[in-house]
């Protein structure tokens, strides 16, 4: 049996997620609490690579014996992510563990994933969400959040979103199914929330920007397709920061 | 006229507020920031003491020349929020200003403050709330967050608060109203949310490890009672940890 662990991570102290050789990467960090742990060399496999400074409400991945399809331990199951957390500096945190079958495979498995984008639309910074959520000054209104959330709700469905993606990614196809986007405020956070069987290269990143661009009435909501269907990149917004993105969901 | 501004600030990296030689404190920081902006040696009056790792997400605080009953500035109340902030590190910042009399006086003018204790109650620790919320890992029933709702509610009216006082404080007198006293579960988190005329030193703090003995069942709510009329500190728990404390409302 594979171990598949979900963990949450503040991404502002880590090179992403995939282990670099002398960086600080949430990879690094799990194998070497893994292998402590457990006594033995492990690998990790992970649901997708978040860049530098984006953050996890909840990242999947799998534990194994390095050159074995699963462990054996004698540690309850239920013990995993308080045990394996001590292992853990304190900007990562397992939360959950279970048995999955060897064959299960933590990033080719995934129905879909979730991400969210925190902006914070206050005139003023907030100490409490520096680092943790994009600081867009310009407060918007509760009509220009609707039309960001009219906008968002034309990124549903399947499309080539070539438009929205960093220019320069090498994928084999640039086709993905967004199955829910929405955009709504709260308090002084706008937060837009999308969920897709797969995302390309800044795709989250670059639908925010195009989001804020529609806020701002540069942009209208019925715009969106007609960006989509460009597959130019030069037509969608700019590419809003790492800091405001979470992996939020990940579904198997 | 006085300049009254409102600030919110990570307790974290500051020794307080109250400004110290050579330490890091938020006094310190309002009164380079202010001189900064206004050109001239300024004076901060905070509405309080916070201590070492003691948040606020709302502190109020007012600024007069130096030697002077007020200040004289030509820039627009309405932008001395964000032009404040720009003199001020990431882990700070005034969101409100307004003009008040030169009588008013930052702390003596308080009519209640109101404080709140964050702790995450999850059985494993959160990288969210590391540094911003106490992490108390023995989850706690909806039965015995209602019975520290019901020992919260013991503190509401005029006391003395002796008992919930840090051995060694000395002040006039330790009698204080509480005006309003609750926990709620929020998520995972569980909040107190107390407010009164004055707090005595680690008051709060002191209420909440024994709200939390409350909740462990060590002691009944219908203790707290007794616990207030014995002016004893050894009846009440623990001082809870100063890095869940949340300076959250000043009323003048």
């Amino acid at each position: 049996m594979k171990l598949l662990i979900r963990i949450s991570y503040l991404g502002k102290d880590f090179y992403g997620y995939q282990a670099q050789k002398d960086k600080r990467t949430v990879q690094t960090e799990l194998n070497r609490a893994a292998s402590e742990l457990f006594g033995f060399d492990c690998d990790i496999t992970g649901c997708s690579r978040t860049d530098s400074g984006v953050h996890a409400n909840c990242f999947c991945a799998t534990v194994n014996k390095r050159g074995e399809s699963g462990l054996v331990t004698e540690i309850d199951i239920k013990k995993i992510p308080r045990a394996m957390s001590a292992h853990l500096p304190e900007d990562i945190a397992v939360f959950d563990a279970e048995w999955v079958d060897d064959d299960f495979h933590a990033r080719y498995d995934v129905k879909y994933k979730e991400y969210i984008y925190r902006i914070n639309n206050s005139h003023v910074r907030d100490p409490f969400s520096e680092g943790r959520a994009w600081h867009y000054p310009r407060v918007l209104s509760e009509n220009d959040v609707a039309n960001m959330n009219a906008a968002a709700e034309s990124f549903i469905g399947t499309h080539d979103f070539s438009a929205f993606m960093a220019q320069g990614s090498n994928v084999s196809t640039t086709v993905r199914t967004v199955v829910s986007a929405s955009v709504e405020k709260l308090g002084n956070e706008i937060i837009f929330r999308v969920a897709a069987d797969g995302f390309l290269y800044n795709m989250v990143r670059i639908m925010t920007g195009t989001l804020i661009s529609v806020g701002e009435g540069k942009i209208s909501p019925e715009d969106i397709d007609k960006i989509i269907k460009s597959k130019d990149r030069s037509l969608a917004g700019m590419t809003a920061p790492a800091h405001g993105l979470y992996l939020n969901k990940v579904v198997y």
